[in-house]
């Protein structure tokens, strides 16, 4: 199997959201299994400069009517989660012990993290929040729960903000196929593409 | 014929450049005209903060992977002109001239002078630059020279740099059909889906 797609994202974009929602069939379209790589934007922006959609004039109104739109089109439900944006970082950190524990674990917690976030509007901004979502998706509440405050868990997510940042990551979604950046829930198709035809 | 597409926009956005191959067809496509609306980003971004992709950290790097790419796929030439960016106010204006006394020129000078900038990487921030620009693409030059620096033209600008602030335009290229908001040369497409199904 060629190498996965890395789908770089933080649990508090609602873009990333969107594109969550479809890179798993495009991947499994093209052979590809998918690499869910949570990160902080909020990180990210130090460097950048940026801010979040949201908050910036314009932009932001232009997301409120674009964010439904968009979901509307694919068929999806989308809710601003309150308070907006949000703690993602127990949400990230449990995904990254996921994949070192219960790898098979780890779509279908995602899914259900951002559905809570983005599809019914839910906080998953407390471990407490993000172990009870997991537990419904099959996930040991115990287990996860132990592991959440471990230093070294903690560690990794620092590790993987770093390596966003030397990657390029500099939004969210920011996928990257071959070593090929795309970036936007908008570019799913042409990752699509890309794959369809080796690529331009 | 329904109402036309506007299509907002900077000379100095190279993302614009790219939209404006395309969307003449799709607006044909569909019965519609395109309304060249061209406005100053520079002035737009002390509304919202933002700054020149270019510009900002990380993203800037992948505007240069991107754009090129892009422009591979559509198969357009695509070159930085030098300096980036560049003053778009004189290019900006003869548009707004043209769009009052000659109309049926200035979809070929918007593609002319986007060409110039874009598919040659030349200088067209002067007003003599533009004016030579246009002369090619059939303007008078003599005509175009004189009006440029009326005051009444700078007025105009100004306005339409103030209408775009008043309809949310906070980016390049920034479409409006039927009320309907889509930012970004890869919302072009979903500009032909839109029209095609009547919405979603």
């Amino acid at each position: 199997m060629a190498g996965p797609i890395e789908f770089w994202f933080d649990f508090s974009s609602p873009y990333a959201y969107l594109g969550a929602q479809r890179i798993e069939a495009v991947a499994e379209k093209h052979g590809r299994a998918v690499d869910w790589r949570p990160f902080l934007l909020g990180v990210t922006f130090k460097t950048t400069g940026m801010q979040p959609l949201s908050e910036i004039p314009l932009k932001g109104d232009y997301l409120k009517h674009d964010l439904p739109r968009s979901a509307r089109r694919m068929g999806v439900p989308v809710q601003m989660p309150q308070p907006f944006p949000f703690m993602s970082v127990a949400a990230s950190r449990a995904v990254i012990w996921l994949k070192e524990h219960h790898p098979e674990k780890v779509s279908a917690v995602v899914r259900a993290l951002f559905h809570k976030a983005f599809g019914e509007g839910g906080d998953i901004s407390s471990a407490a929040a993000v172990v009870a979502v997991a537990a419904e998706a099959g996930v040991d509440a115990e287990e996860l729960g132990a592991a959440m405050p471990d230093p070294a868990l903690k560690d990794k997510l620092r590790a993987e903000v770093e390596l966003a940042n030397e990657k390029g990551v500099f939004g969210a979604p920011y996928m990257i196929v071959d070593g090929e950046p795309f970036w936007g829930h908008d570019r799913v198709d042409e990752i699509d593409a890309w794959l369809a035809s080796g690529g331009w």
